[in-house]
Protein backbone atom coordinates (compact mmCIF):
# COMPACT_ATOMS: atom_id res chain seq x y z
CA UNK A 1 0.00 0.00 0.00
CA UNK A 2 0.80 3.50 -0.83
CA UNK A 3 2.65 5.19 2.01
CA UNK A 4 0.43 7.36 3.54
CA UNK A 5 -0.17 11.02 5.31
CA UNK A 6 -1.98 11.67 8.02
CA UNK A 7 -5.62 12.86 8.17
CA UNK A 8 -6.24 16.10 10.00
CA UNK A 9 -7.96 15.48 13.21
CA UNK A 10 -11.95 16.54 13.86
CA UNK A 11 -13.02 18.34 16.81
CA UNK A 12 -15.98 16.35 18.77
CA UNK A 13 -18.42 18.83 20.94
CA UNK A 14 -19.85 16.04 23.16
CA UNK A 15 -22.47 17.67 25.52
CA UNK A 16 -25.22 15.84 28.16
CA UNK A 17 -27.25 15.98 30.91
CA UNK A 18 -25.64 14.67 34.19
CA UNK A 19 -26.10 11.38 34.72
CA UNK A 20 -26.32 10.30 30.92
CA UNK A 21 -23.08 8.92 31.10
CA UNK A 22 -20.87 10.80 29.16
CA UNK A 23 -18.23 10.61 31.04
CA UNK A 24 -18.19 6.99 31.60
CA UNK A 25 -18.37 6.80 27.48
CA UNK A 26 -15.24 9.26 26.99
CA UNK A 27 -13.11 7.35 28.99
CA UNK A 28 -14.09 4.31 27.80
CA UNK A 29 -13.71 5.21 24.28
CA UNK A 30 -10.14 6.61 25.26
CA UNK A 31 -9.04 2.91 26.80
CA UNK A 32 -9.96 1.15 23.59
CA UNK A 33 -6.97 -0.33 22.44
CA UNK A 34 -7.83 0.74 18.67
CA UNK A 35 -9.05 4.25 19.01
CA UNK A 36 -8.05 6.61 16.83
CA UNK A 37 -5.50 9.21 18.40
CA UNK A 38 -7.69 11.77 20.59
CA UNK A 39 -7.30 13.72 23.26
CA UNK A 40 -10.02 15.86 25.70
CA UNK A 41 -9.46 19.39 25.42
CA UNK A 42 -8.07 20.74 28.76
CA UNK A 43 -10.15 24.05 29.74
CA UNK A 44 -8.10 27.40 31.30
CA UNK A 45 -9.95 28.15 34.34
CA UNK A 46 -9.40 31.11 37.19
CA UNK A 47 -10.29 29.17 40.10
CA UNK A 48 -8.09 27.49 42.47
CA UNK A 49 -6.82 23.92 42.00
CA UNK A 50 -8.27 21.31 44.07
CA UNK A 51 -6.03 19.04 46.01
CA UNK A 52 -4.35 16.99 43.58
CA UNK A 53 -5.17 18.97 40.01
CA UNK A 54 -2.21 19.47 38.62
CA UNK A 55 -1.63 22.84 35.81
CA UNK A 56 -1.48 21.46 32.19
CA UNK A 57 -3.32 18.16 33.45
CA UNK A 58 -6.66 19.02 34.66
CA UNK A 59 -6.84 22.48 34.18
CA UNK A 60 -4.57 25.52 33.01
CA UNK A 61 -4.58 27.60 36.42
CA UNK A 62 -4.33 31.48 35.27
CA UNK A 63 -5.48 34.41 36.95
CA UNK A 64 -8.26 37.01 36.04
CA UNK A 65 -6.27 39.83 34.48
CA UNK A 66 -4.57 36.89 32.47
CA UNK A 67 -7.67 35.09 31.38
CA UNK A 68 -9.55 38.82 30.51
CA UNK A 69 -6.04 39.30 28.46
CA UNK A 70 -6.53 36.00 26.75
CA UNK A 71 -10.60 37.07 25.84
CA UNK A 72 -9.69 40.11 24.52
CA UNK A 73 -6.95 38.21 22.38
CA UNK A 74 -10.22 36.33 21.04
CA UNK A 75 -7.86 33.17 22.30
CA UNK A 76 -10.87 31.36 23.41
CA UNK A 77 -13.37 29.11 21.00
CA UNK A 78 -15.49 29.49 23.85
CA UNK A 79 -15.62 30.73 27.88
CA UNK A 80 -17.67 31.36 30.25
CA UNK A 81 -18.41 33.01 33.58
CA UNK A 82 -19.65 31.05 36.75
CA UNK A 83 -20.27 33.32 39.48
CA UNK A 84 -16.59 34.77 40.24
CA UNK A 85 -14.43 32.07 38.21
CA UNK A 86 -13.96 31.91 34.33
CA UNK A 87 -13.32 28.76 32.37
CA UNK A 88 -13.16 28.59 28.59
CA UNK A 89 -11.17 26.51 25.54
CA UNK A 90 -8.16 28.51 24.10
CA UNK A 91 -7.79 28.01 20.56
CA UNK A 92 -3.93 26.80 21.33
CA UNK A 93 -5.34 23.60 23.13
CA UNK A 94 -7.05 22.58 20.08
CA UNK A 95 -5.85 23.45 16.37
CA UNK A 96 -2.19 22.23 17.27
CA UNK A 97 -3.33 18.80 17.86
CA UNK A 98 -6.17 18.79 15.27
CA UNK A 99 -3.54 19.64 12.65
CA UNK A 100 -1.50 17.12 13.60
CA UNK A 101 -4.34 14.19 13.45
CA UNK A 102 -5.47 13.96 16.81
CA UNK A 103 -9.38 14.39 17.68
CA UNK A 104 -10.51 16.42 20.33
CA UNK A 105 -13.33 16.17 22.62
CA UNK A 106 -14.64 19.14 23.91
CA UNK A 107 -16.82 18.07 27.13
CA UNK A 108 -18.86 21.70 27.56
CA UNK A 109 -22.40 22.46 27.60
CA UNK A 110 -24.91 23.71 25.16
CA UNK A 111 -24.03 27.73 25.87
CA UNK A 112 -19.91 26.58 25.25
CA UNK A 113 -21.37 24.63 22.09
CA UNK A 114 -23.35 27.73 20.38
CA UNK A 115 -20.07 29.37 20.91
CA UNK A 116 -17.94 26.40 18.91
CA UNK A 117 -20.18 26.20 16.52
CA UNK A 118 -19.85 29.74 15.68
CA UNK A 119 -15.94 29.91 15.89
CA UNK A 120 -15.37 26.39 14.47
CA UNK A 121 -17.88 25.38 12.09
CA UNK A 122 -16.02 22.09 10.82
CA UNK A 123 -17.36 21.17 14.45
CA UNK A 124 -19.21 17.70 14.77
CA UNK A 125 -21.90 17.64 17.85
CA UNK A 126 -22.50 14.63 19.90
CA UNK A 127 -25.93 15.18 22.21
CA UNK A 128 -25.78 12.33 24.65
CA UNK A 129 -28.94 11.06 26.33
CA UNK A 130 -30.75 9.44 29.12
CA UNK A 131 -33.45 6.57 27.74
CA UNK A 132 -35.79 8.49 30.79
CA UNK A 133 -36.12 10.57 33.21
CA UNK A 134 -36.71 7.99 35.64
CA UNK A 135 -33.48 6.00 34.42
CA UNK A 136 -31.80 9.73 34.74
CA UNK A 137 -33.22 10.35 38.74
CA UNK A 138 -32.29 6.70 39.19
CA UNK A 139 -28.33 6.95 38.27
CA UNK A 140 -28.20 10.41 40.24
CA UNK A 141 -29.19 9.07 43.29
CA UNK A 142 -27.00 5.83 42.58
CA UNK A 143 -24.44 8.39 42.94
CA UNK A 144 -25.25 8.77 46.53
CA UNK A 145 -23.62 11.89 46.70
CA UNK A 146 -26.80 13.95 46.72
CA UNK A 147 -29.66 14.99 48.67
CA UNK A 148 -33.00 14.95 47.55
CA UNK A 149 -33.37 18.77 46.96
CA UNK A 150 -29.64 18.86 45.05
CA UNK A 151 -31.04 15.82 43.04
CA UNK A 152 -34.24 17.90 42.11
CA UNK A 153 -32.05 21.17 41.11
CA UNK A 154 -29.98 18.78 39.23
CA UNK A 155 -32.67 17.44 36.86
CA UNK A 156 -33.81 20.94 36.22
CA UNK A 157 -30.34 21.59 34.95
CA UNK A 158 -30.88 18.30 33.03
CA UNK A 159 -34.09 19.30 31.28
CA UNK A 160 -32.59 22.38 30.23
CA UNK A 161 -29.49 21.10 29.28
CA UNK A 162 -31.91 18.18 27.38
CA UNK A 163 -33.91 21.44 26.14
CA UNK A 164 -30.91 21.71 23.21
CA UNK A 165 -30.74 18.20 21.92
CA UNK A 166 -31.84 19.51 18.37
CA UNK A 167 -28.89 21.73 17.88
CA UNK A 168 -25.96 18.55 17.69
CA UNK A 169 -25.52 16.48 14.93
CA UNK A 170 -25.58 13.07 16.23
CA UNK A 171 -27.87 12.01 19.09
CA UNK A 172 -26.80 8.84 21.67
CA UNK A 173 -29.42 7.21 23.45
CA UNK A 174 -27.40 5.70 26.15
CA UNK A 175 -29.50 2.83 27.31
CA UNK A 176 -26.99 0.53 26.78
CA UNK A 177 -23.71 1.35 27.55
CA UNK A 178 -21.70 -1.05 24.81
CA UNK A 179 -23.88 0.08 21.93
CA UNK A 180 -23.70 3.72 22.64
CA UNK A 181 -19.66 3.08 23.03
CA UNK A 182 -20.01 1.42 19.30
CA UNK A 183 -22.13 3.99 18.04
CA UNK A 184 -19.54 6.91 19.28
CA UNK A 185 -16.99 4.99 17.81
CA UNK A 186 -18.78 4.58 14.41
CA UNK A 187 -19.54 8.56 14.26
CA UNK A 188 -15.44 9.05 15.17
CA UNK A 189 -14.73 6.31 12.64
CA UNK A 190 -17.30 7.69 9.43
CA UNK A 191 -15.87 11.13 9.97
CA UNK A 192 -12.34 9.74 8.99
CA UNK A 193 -13.96 7.82 5.50
CA UNK A 194 -15.35 10.82 4.40
CA UNK A 195 -13.74 11.92 1.24
CA UNK A 196 -12.02 15.22 1.97
CA UNK A 197 -10.00 13.38 4.89
CA UNK A 198 -9.42 10.31 3.17
CA UNK A 199 -7.98 12.11 0.29
CA UNK A 200 -5.73 14.24 2.74
CA UNK A 201 -4.39 10.66 4.02
CA UNK A 202 -4.48 8.85 0.64
CA UNK A 203 -3.13 11.85 -1.25
CA UNK A 204 -0.33 9.28 -3.00
CA UNK A 205 -2.65 6.21 -3.09
CA UNK A 206 -5.05 8.27 -5.27
CA UNK A 207 -2.22 10.02 -7.28
CA UNK A 208 -1.22 6.48 -7.85
CA UNK A 209 -4.58 4.72 -9.15
CA UNK A 210 -5.21 7.44 -11.83
CA UNK A 211 -1.75 7.06 -13.57
CA UNK B 1 -37.28 3.00 27.24
CA UNK B 2 -40.33 4.96 25.63
CA UNK B 3 -41.61 3.04 22.41
CA UNK B 4 -39.78 3.81 19.31
CA UNK B 5 -41.16 4.57 15.83
CA UNK B 6 -39.20 3.37 12.44
CA UNK B 7 -36.43 5.88 10.94
CA UNK B 8 -36.46 6.11 7.55
CA UNK B 9 -34.20 3.91 5.36
CA UNK B 10 -30.94 5.87 3.69
CA UNK B 11 -30.47 5.38 -0.36
CA UNK B 12 -26.53 4.03 -0.09
CA UNK B 13 -24.82 4.66 -3.48
CA UNK B 14 -21.78 2.04 -3.62
CA UNK B 15 -19.76 2.46 -7.04
CA UNK B 16 -16.01 0.66 -7.49
CA UNK B 17 -14.02 -0.57 -10.01
CA UNK B 18 -14.15 -4.59 -10.98
CA UNK B 19 -11.59 -6.15 -8.44
CA UNK B 20 -12.29 -3.67 -5.60
CA UNK B 21 -14.12 -5.99 -3.66
CA UNK B 22 -17.48 -4.54 -3.42
CA UNK B 23 -19.44 -7.39 -4.34
CA UNK B 24 -17.98 -9.22 -1.30
CA UNK B 25 -18.68 -6.23 0.89
CA UNK B 26 -21.59 -5.81 0.47
CA UNK B 27 -22.60 -9.54 0.64
CA UNK B 28 -20.68 -9.71 4.20
CA UNK B 29 -22.78 -6.78 5.26
CA UNK B 30 -25.88 -7.92 4.19
CA UNK B 31 -24.92 -11.71 6.43
CA UNK B 32 -24.16 -9.43 9.63
CA UNK B 33 -26.76 -11.02 11.95
CA UNK B 34 -27.00 -7.42 13.55
CA UNK B 35 -26.88 -5.35 10.14
CA UNK B 36 -29.67 -2.53 9.99
CA UNK B 37 -32.55 -3.80 7.85
CA UNK B 38 -31.23 -3.40 4.02
CA UNK B 39 -31.92 -4.45 0.63
CA UNK B 40 -30.20 -4.51 -2.69
CA UNK B 41 -32.13 -2.73 -5.27
CA UNK B 42 -33.02 -4.92 -7.70
CA UNK B 43 -33.10 -3.22 -11.64
CA UNK B 44 -35.02 -3.09 -14.37
CA UNK B 45 -33.52 -4.70 -17.29
CA UNK B 46 -34.56 -5.62 -21.14
CA UNK B 47 -31.75 -8.11 -21.83
CA UNK B 48 -33.43 -11.68 -21.71
CA UNK B 49 -33.16 -13.78 -18.64
CA UNK B 50 -30.19 -16.19 -18.19
CA UNK B 51 -30.45 -19.73 -17.24
CA UNK B 52 -31.46 -19.49 -13.23
CA UNK B 53 -32.08 -15.69 -13.19
CA UNK B 54 -35.90 -15.10 -11.98
CA UNK B 55 -37.88 -11.71 -12.28
CA UNK B 56 -38.24 -9.61 -9.27
CA UNK B 57 -34.84 -11.82 -7.56
CA UNK B 58 -32.17 -11.06 -9.84
CA UNK B 59 -34.21 -8.55 -12.30
CA UNK B 60 -37.23 -7.09 -13.47
CA UNK B 61 -37.47 -8.46 -16.81
CA UNK B 62 -39.82 -6.09 -19.38
CA UNK B 63 -40.11 -5.59 -22.75
CA UNK B 64 -38.69 -2.33 -24.72
CA UNK B 65 -41.70 -1.00 -24.95
CA UNK B 66 -42.52 -0.64 -21.19
CA UNK B 67 -39.02 0.12 -20.64
CA UNK B 68 -39.52 3.52 -22.58
CA UNK B 69 -42.48 4.09 -21.35
CA UNK B 70 -41.22 4.34 -17.62
CA UNK B 71 -38.85 6.43 -19.17
CA UNK B 72 -41.45 8.85 -19.97
CA UNK B 73 -43.16 8.56 -16.89
CA UNK B 74 -39.82 10.11 -15.14
CA UNK B 75 -40.11 6.04 -13.04
CA UNK B 76 -36.22 5.79 -13.02
CA UNK B 77 -33.61 7.41 -10.66
CA UNK B 78 -31.30 5.99 -12.97
CA UNK B 79 -31.25 4.10 -16.48
CA UNK B 80 -28.90 3.45 -19.34
CA UNK B 81 -28.53 1.80 -22.60
CA UNK B 82 -26.11 -0.72 -23.02
CA UNK B 83 -25.83 -1.98 -26.43
CA UNK B 84 -29.48 -2.49 -27.37
CA UNK B 85 -30.15 -2.92 -23.77
CA UNK B 86 -31.67 -0.80 -21.12
CA UNK B 87 -30.91 -0.71 -17.40
CA UNK B 88 -32.49 1.35 -14.70
CA UNK B 89 -33.55 1.64 -11.20
CA UNK B 90 -37.01 2.52 -10.42
CA UNK B 91 -38.07 4.69 -8.01
CA UNK B 92 -40.98 2.31 -6.47
CA UNK B 93 -37.83 -0.22 -5.73
CA UNK B 94 -36.91 2.23 -3.75
CA UNK B 95 -39.00 4.44 -2.00
CA UNK B 96 -41.50 2.06 -0.52
CA UNK B 97 -38.52 0.20 1.13
CA UNK B 98 -36.74 3.37 2.28
CA UNK B 99 -40.60 4.63 3.70
CA UNK B 100 -40.74 1.29 5.84
CA UNK B 101 -37.14 1.80 7.51
CA UNK B 102 -35.07 -0.16 5.20
CA UNK B 103 -31.59 1.08 3.97
CA UNK B 104 -31.35 0.44 0.15
CA UNK B 105 -27.77 -0.12 -1.51
CA UNK B 106 -27.43 0.37 -5.28
CA UNK B 107 -24.47 -0.90 -6.63
CA UNK B 108 -24.07 1.34 -9.54
CA UNK B 109 -21.26 3.02 -11.81
CA UNK B 110 -20.52 6.59 -11.97
CA UNK B 111 -23.34 7.04 -14.32
CA UNK B 112 -25.80 6.01 -12.45
CA UNK B 113 -24.32 7.42 -9.42
CA UNK B 114 -24.81 11.16 -10.97
CA UNK B 115 -28.05 10.87 -11.94
CA UNK B 116 -29.51 9.01 -8.35
CA UNK B 117 -27.87 12.17 -6.83
CA UNK B 118 -29.66 14.73 -9.07
CA UNK B 119 -33.16 12.96 -8.37
CA UNK B 120 -32.16 11.86 -4.96
CA UNK B 121 -29.71 14.24 -3.10
CA UNK B 122 -30.35 12.91 0.21
CA UNK B 123 -28.55 9.68 -1.32
CA UNK B 124 -25.45 8.57 0.57
CA UNK B 125 -22.66 7.81 -1.75
CA UNK B 126 -19.73 5.41 -0.91
CA UNK B 127 -16.70 4.77 -3.41
CA UNK B 128 -14.81 1.27 -2.86
CA UNK B 129 -11.19 1.55 -3.99
CA UNK B 130 -8.61 -1.11 -4.23
CA UNK B 131 -5.03 -0.29 -2.30
CA UNK B 132 -2.97 -0.28 -5.33
CA UNK B 133 -3.43 -0.74 -8.71
CA UNK B 134 -0.89 -3.60 -8.38
CA UNK B 135 -3.07 -5.46 -6.37
CA UNK B 136 -6.28 -4.96 -8.32
CA UNK B 137 -4.37 -6.17 -11.15
CA UNK B 138 -3.75 -9.40 -9.45
CA UNK B 139 -7.09 -10.05 -7.51
CA UNK B 140 -8.63 -10.13 -11.23
CA UNK B 141 -6.06 -12.42 -12.67
CA UNK B 142 -7.15 -14.75 -9.50
CA UNK B 143 -10.75 -14.83 -11.07
CA UNK B 144 -9.18 -16.78 -13.50
CA UNK B 145 -12.04 -15.93 -15.34
CA UNK B 146 -10.41 -13.58 -18.23
CA UNK B 147 -7.14 -13.33 -20.73
CA UNK B 148 -4.39 -10.72 -20.35
CA UNK B 149 -6.01 -9.13 -23.43
CA UNK B 150 -9.63 -8.67 -21.25
CA UNK B 151 -8.18 -8.20 -18.10
CA UNK B 152 -6.04 -5.19 -19.70
CA UNK B 153 -9.44 -3.61 -20.87
CA UNK B 154 -11.02 -4.24 -17.49
CA UNK B 155 -8.06 -2.03 -15.84
CA UNK B 156 -8.82 0.72 -18.48
CA UNK B 157 -12.34 0.27 -17.34
CA UNK B 158 -11.72 0.20 -13.47
CA UNK B 159 -9.35 3.44 -13.88
CA UNK B 160 -12.07 5.34 -16.00
CA UNK B 161 -14.35 4.25 -12.62
CA UNK B 162 -11.63 5.36 -10.36
CA UNK B 163 -11.32 9.19 -11.74
CA UNK B 164 -14.70 9.52 -10.26
CA UNK B 165 -13.49 8.77 -6.35
CA UNK B 166 -14.16 12.87 -5.95
CA UNK B 167 -18.25 12.58 -6.91
CA UNK B 168 -18.54 10.51 -3.41
CA UNK B 169 -18.96 11.63 0.06
CA UNK B 170 -16.99 8.68 1.47
CA UNK B 171 -13.86 6.52 0.85
CA UNK B 172 -13.37 2.99 1.47
CA UNK B 173 -9.60 1.53 0.87
CA UNK B 174 -10.16 -2.29 1.06
CA UNK B 175 -6.67 -3.08 1.88
CA UNK B 176 -7.87 -5.83 5.10
CA UNK B 177 -11.21 -6.89 4.52
CA UNK B 178 -12.34 -7.01 8.27
CA UNK B 179 -11.15 -3.60 8.71
CA UNK B 180 -13.55 -2.22 5.38
CA UNK B 181 -16.44 -4.53 6.27
CA UNK B 182 -16.26 -2.70 10.01
CA UNK B 183 -16.00 0.88 8.14
CA UNK B 184 -19.05 -0.14 6.16
CA UNK B 185 -20.94 -1.25 9.03
CA UNK B 186 -20.31 2.57 10.64
CA UNK B 187 -20.88 4.89 7.88
CA UNK B 188 -24.60 2.91 8.07
CA UNK B 189 -24.56 3.16 11.65
CA UNK B 190 -23.87 6.79 11.93
CA UNK B 191 -26.39 7.69 9.19
CA UNK B 192 -28.67 6.28 11.99
CA UNK B 193 -27.34 8.43 14.78
CA UNK B 194 -27.75 11.84 12.50
CA UNK B 195 -30.26 14.46 14.48
CA UNK B 196 -32.86 14.52 11.75
CA UNK B 197 -33.07 10.25 11.58
CA UNK B 198 -33.14 9.75 15.53
CA UNK B 199 -35.62 12.48 16.15
CA UNK B 200 -37.90 10.41 13.48
CA UNK B 201 -37.23 6.90 15.70
CA UNK B 202 -37.38 8.65 19.30
CA UNK B 203 -39.97 11.47 18.92
CA UNK B 204 -41.86 10.22 21.97
CA UNK B 205 -38.87 9.62 24.20
CA UNK B 206 -37.83 13.38 23.64
CA UNK B 207 -41.20 14.63 23.75
CA UNK B 208 -41.20 12.54 27.39
CA UNK B 209 -37.41 13.61 28.41
CA UNK B 210 -38.90 17.83 28.18
CA UNK B 211 -41.89 17.21 30.11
Amino acid sequence: MTQNSAQTGTLYIISAPSGAGKSSLIKAYLNLSDNHPTKVSISHTTRAPRPGEQHGEHYYFVDKAEFEVMISRDDFVEHAQVYENYYGTSRQAIEGNLAAGIDIFLDIDWQGAQQVRAKMPSAKSIFILPPSLTELENRLFQRGQDSPETIQKRMLKAKSEISHYSEYDYLIINDNFEQSLFELRCIIQTERLTLDKQSQQHHALLESLLK
